[in-house]
């Protein structure tokens, strides 16, 4: 079964779409994922971007909240804006990277949906716990994984890969030739892209 | 019949799918198209970029060939890099708009296959006059009134009206409603959206 690495950030509005979606895509092309958070932030500070491009740029920022508004309107997903945006995400990332692979998938879902979905502040760690509890794990647990050193180091390499691989932006998919889409309008793209090197 | 502004920057890669594919997709749904090129360099410089972004930022550089290499194979456009990149771009805009509402989409199709599909000069007055002549237009003529001052003026008039739609990217759709939809996969989107309206 081909795999590919899905990139996402959890402040990223466009990965909130795309996180919602995959999972279906992937299961119909018989492709596996490898759910990957990093940290979109350092790698645009060193662009000299100190905010999200979105809040530097009024003009691209009022475009891209219309079109995630028709993109969401046409898939169903409610869009609330979280204030202040973007949200600090580095909690959430690291929370999804002390999960294993079963429990991250629906975590990461559950996070965007508390997000862009219900507008919720998900840098508090109060949010985080709230989201891990309705999953039946114990929050108290995983957020002491997720913030031991392990997986703070964890995350720093994940972004230090996602930027030595050429991310600049998020959702990405990742596939095992080294092909990169980036964006929620690549994913079927990209897996299709996947489904094909299974051949 | 429902009329699309098609708003696109002959340096602009994304552009060259875009109006290669465009009018056989506005026939489909009956919508008519108003063909404005503008310029980006002016509303880019705003932004403190005097250079495109694909220069600025070698990884977002990187992945729009990647990219553009896989949409020009998918649509079996040929694709050839022009030197330098971008080419600059007023004759031709200044050109495309010295030309009748008829005459400016075959020219426009032509500059571009010329420019990435045959890595051509599109800056030198010699390639956009052999291309007006294939077309079986008087170039020297259609050359004059290109560089007329009521034609620069209105090159400037239509950059400024761009800027004030909220465009910072090329190409783009802007329906009758104020809906942008940007980037040559928003294509289709934005079509069906103006087919929508006639309604």
């Amino acid at each position: 079964m081909p795999v590919v690495d899905f990139w996402y950030e959890f402040a990223s509005t466009y990965s909130y779409p795309a996180a919602m979606r995959i999972a279906a895509l992937a299961d119909q092309r018989g492709v596996c994922l490898n759910w990957r958070p990093f940290l979109l932030g350092p790698i645009l500070a060193k662009r000299g971007m100190a905010d999200s491009p979105f809040n530097i740029y009024a003009a691209k920022g009022r475009y891209m909240w219309s079109d995630l508004h028709r993109i969401c309107a046409r898939h169903g997903l409610p869009l609330r804006r979280p204030d202040p945006f973007p949200q600090n995400s580095v909690l959430a990332a690291r929370a999804a990277l002390a999960l294993d692979d079963v429990s991250r998938p629906e975590f990461t879902r559950a996070v965007y949906a508390a997000e862009f979905g219900g507008g919720r502040p998900i840098a508090e760690r109060a949010t985080i716990a709230a989201l891990l509890e309705a999953m039946g794990l114990d929050a108290g647990a995983v957020l002491e994984r997720a913030t031991s050193l392990a997986v703070k180091d964890g995350l720093r390499s994940e972004t230090a890969l996602a930027e030595s691989l050429g991310l600049f932006g998020a959702p990405n998919l990742v596939t095992a030739d080294g092909e990169i889409f980036w964006g929620n309008d690549r994913l079927e793209d990209g897996l299709d892209w996947a489904a094909g090197l299974a051949r």
